[in-house]
């Protein structure tokens, strides 16, 4: 029997999209097992949420540590620890050094709320209404060195609507990032992601990946 | 009762999406009247379809005119002798004036094959496949004094499929091409497009709005 893949999850802060990770394992929709999560913000509700869900919940303090380094070692040796197989950037709001990144290359994600290359960086739903598009969405993607670069591995789209403020617009990107953040998890879990001169290559047949990809809101959804 | 909008419509090519207005014309979906195709490529498509169609097509040779601003000032004479009261570039392959562009300003709309601002200028489904996007789509927008700059009125999104090439891409893109713009000309045609504050507002409910936007493919679509 292959070990299921296990999952370090670091966040910052309200860590929903943390909870929809551990909605989908609880529910048997994730296919791996949330190992550890380690959160730099102390007191930060993700942690609150990690340990509801019985998961070890790791506080790594950046401002406890004289260095990115140091913090960043502290991090890898708990992940190690926990046997990590796959890191998801859950709302992390440090930004990883070289290092880190390369130690964990081809198996740490990110979740963006924007469709990228459109609107990276931070206020992904401001910078959406303040460009008037009409479709936003989010992307998960692997992490390399830049901010919001990494190889695409998973898009949802979603209508900006006439009366949308960024609260609102905001809230209806994290429901489909927390649609597509479990999905792409149990893709790994599953060893369907394969990277391929730096493309990541999703074993899936054509009709659920279009599904995944573009779905109509429910009615009365947000 | 009020005069029905008479639309001029700019080509180069093929006319892949003029064929597509005169097919929402003839099912009476657009709401609007083709008043002139005007082309600047001998021999195009686009005029042969128009000739086929009964609507007056018109060949302004930018190689015949010995400036940008007689070849413009041509096509705005035969624009205003047809009584044209919106302007749609649809596959138009030249850069139009500062002076012919602010004459028609928010009168004059393009298509793009891409989800604006991502991927604006040539080769747009081409660049989709070189970014990795999971999702593209196409715009129509106001032309303004930039290239694929101008405000947004409505986008449609497509998945990326693993097997697409260029012409697979752009095909998928083109089929929503042909649905949003005749839908565009349409609202046009109803007033249902004011500019604000160089934001344009779209007057329909929500739904139907969403609905326009995002839209699964049927099964068996491109």
């Amino acid at each position: 029997m292959t070990a299921m893949l296990r999952v370090g999850v670091l966040a910052s802060g309200s860590g929903t999209n943390l909870a929809a990770l551990i909605a989908a394992q609880q529910d048997g929709r994730l296919g791996a097992e949330i190992a550890a999560v380690i959160c730099n913000v102390p007191g930060a509700r993700a942690l609150q949420r990690a340990r509801e869900a019985g998961i070890p919940a790791i506080l790594v303090d950046h401002k406890a540590h004289p260095s990115r380094e140091t913090f960043e070692a502290e991090i890898d040796r708990h992940l190690q620890a926990h046997g990590v197989g796959l890191v998801v950037l859950a709302g992390f709001m440090r930004i990883l050094s070289p290092w880190f990144v390369s130690r964990w290359q081809g198996r740490i994600v990110n979740v963006h709320p924007a469709l990228l290359p459109s609107f990276p960086g931070l206020h992904a739903a401001r910078q959406a209404l303040q460009a008037g598009v009409r479709i936003t969405g989010c992307t998960v993607h692997l992490v390399d060195e830049g901010t919001d670069t990494g190889p695409i591995l998973a898009q949802a789209a979603v209508p900006v609507l006439p009366g949308d403020d960024e609260a609102s617009l905001h809230a209806r990107v994290q429901k489909e990032e927390h649609r597509l953040l479990p999905w792409v998890v149990r893709l790994f879990a599953e060893g369907r992601i394969r990277v391929e001169e730096g493309r990541p290559i999703l074993d899936l047949p054509e009709a659920a990946w279009a599904q995944a990809s573009l779905r109509n809101p429910e009615p009365g959804e947000p």
